[in-house]
């Protein structure tokens, strides 16, 4: 099934498919700074939290080479500082973004005199990409095995945004359980909301899965609870940007209504993420900061003004979906059902 | 405050606004049969419930003009049924629609010999517009005191779609209530939400509200339960489409959504409609057909595709909140709160 460019380096630089353009065109652009590779993470050219974790990395990387082409610094934690610092902050919500950089700075602080660090950078990134391919798969089947399945007819899944290949290292979270059930010979049809404002359901998961061939019906955000309200979705699966030590799980705006209608009809909530998008410094989803977003985001489309003008706009770009809502957490160690904050200490144990 | 030309008499036509082109452009078309009248319905010139109610009576009244254009019919029943059919057809929820268009009949049923049908008609299209105007501001002035009220802060009502001047005769129902509350002196905020995929609330509620200095802020549907889980709303006021004997409620899709956010927040969560959109013959929300509409709505904006290409699509219009969720129906012969089947046959006793 579909890998694609999310982040990956090619001929020695950052190679990012713009997603802006999905699904009309599939452009690539090439990154040669951190600084630079923030800027497509903050314009949205890739986003997806564990994609931004990929992004980050190779962004380290392709910054420590920029740095070491007018010869090795001597200092190199206060050469790379300045590109990372803006690279860290370029987005606040998925923690997968400080997850990376804080592993690459973990082979920086562990390099011996005479290594090459460029290069050991960029074995890192590539491991942190590797890794997150693994991890999806694994989780994909952990997940698959959670969904439910029917004799005589198909398991509707509803998800939101896009937690798919696009989002990841190249297989998905939330996707990645759909692919990895359709991979088992489960009989899967997809629900994708369309995912306001920016439309990653309609543009991106749409996309993607019909690339793979996967029965996928979109609709707008606001006609999930109807579909719930006639049983035609049996399970919502949904990837994450962050899940609190307390299982508290922030996710693409939109997410936390979903949870509270599928909790109103029994409808199974599964949360895919893998360990990188767990943050045990934070205790709760109401210590997750919550980017807000350009307001033309809402009004405009593509340039087009689509709003009344003058009218006042909020664009929070994710929600915090609360533990008790959450049926289960899929990882790539297992999965936690009714997730709490011993639960989730137990995950990072063996 | 703003009352527009919806649906009005014009120079012996019918002429409405043409709503698709709102905000950027205010245009009027004219029409002079009731089948171009059902047209311009089902392109969704005119929408609202009550506002289609009155643009079927115009487009009744207009019939019986054009008819009469070449001598009276003998018999104006069967005159005017195949154009009356294909009106009273035109969009399936709505039940205002089917309301107006029996009232006219009422008018063909008790014409005498000798009387001017078409001018008694064109009179009781005049009354039904007249009376919604009337209804809507006794509503509103109902709903306004339902309203919860700070004393160091403004009351956040959020909204949904468009139950405005433009849904109606010219005041609105829900935006009635929030027009009634600002002429009261309330201090009052409105939440617009998008409502895709037409996006009546960003293009028309947006756009009436502003046009009357009414402080609102524009978010995409999906923010909602984000914004009620920070304790941001105070009360959510819709409109309706139709009401079912027990109180089941149809209404623009994405509204049941936001009742069951608005119960588990314990937001107060009004419906505004006036008596003719009560279906005393219809038991239940099961009974109310649901118009599903065009694929495209949802995969293209003004003719630019905005979803993947081959994506199959869902777009019902409406969707139903039943009764227990509706904290009061709000009514120009009074509020009923919690309402049930015994209370709502006692608003028609008087």
């Amino acid at each position: 099934m579909s890998i694609f460019d999310t982040a990956v380096w090619h001929d020695g630089r950052v190679r990012m498919m713009d997603q802006r353009l999905l699904p009309d065109q599939e452009v690539y652009l090439e990154y040669e700074s951190a600084a630079a590779v923030a800027d497509g993470i903050r314009d949205m050219v890739v986003r997806g939290a564990p994609a931004i974790g990929c992004a980050a990395a190779y962004g380290f990387a392709v910054e420590a080479k920029r740095l070491a082409a007018d010869g090795n610094p001597s200092d190199w934690r206060a050469a790379l500082e300045p590109g990372i610092k803006i690279l860290r902050e370029c987005r606040p919500t998925a923690v997968n973004l400080m997850w990376a950089i804080d592993r690459m700075w973990g082979v920086v602080d562990a390099a011996q005199p005479g290594d090459d660090l460029p290069a050991k950078l960029l074995a890192e990134a590539h491991a942190i990409r590797d890794e997150d391919i693994d991890s999806c798969k694994t989780m994909g089947r952990n997940g698959a095995a959670q969904l439910p399945q029917f004799p005589d007819r198909p398991t509707v899944v509803m998800t939101h945004c896009n937690a798919g290949a696009l989002a990841t290292g190249g297989y998905g979270t939330a996707l990645g359980v759909i692919r990895a059930a359709v991979e088992a010979g489960q009989n899967i049809q997809v629900i994708a909301n369309e995912t306001r404002p920016y439309l990653q359901g309609a543009r991106l998961t749409a996309w993607e899965l019909i690339e793979d061939n996967v029965d996928t019906t979109l609709v707008t955000d606001n006609m999930a609870g109807h579909l719930m309200s006639r049983g035609e979705v049996d399970a919502v699966v949904v990837g994450t940007d962050r899940v609190a030590a307390n299982g508290d799980v922030a996710n693409k705006i939109g997410t936390y209504t979903l949870a509270v209608l599928a909790k109103r009809h029994n409808i199974p909530f599964f949360v895919a993420g893998p360990l990188s998008t767990i943050d045990r410094n934070c205790p709760d989803g109401a210590h997750i900061p919550i980017e807000e977003r350009d307001a033309e985001e809402v009004t405009h489309f593509r340039g087009q003004r689509t709003a009344a003008l003058k009218v006042k706009v909020r664009n929070p770009a994710f929600d915090v979906t609360p533990a008790e809502l959450v049926t289960a957490l899929v990882t790539e160690k297992g999965v936690v059902t009714a997730p709490t904050r011993e639960k989730i200490a137990k995950l990072f144990e063996s």
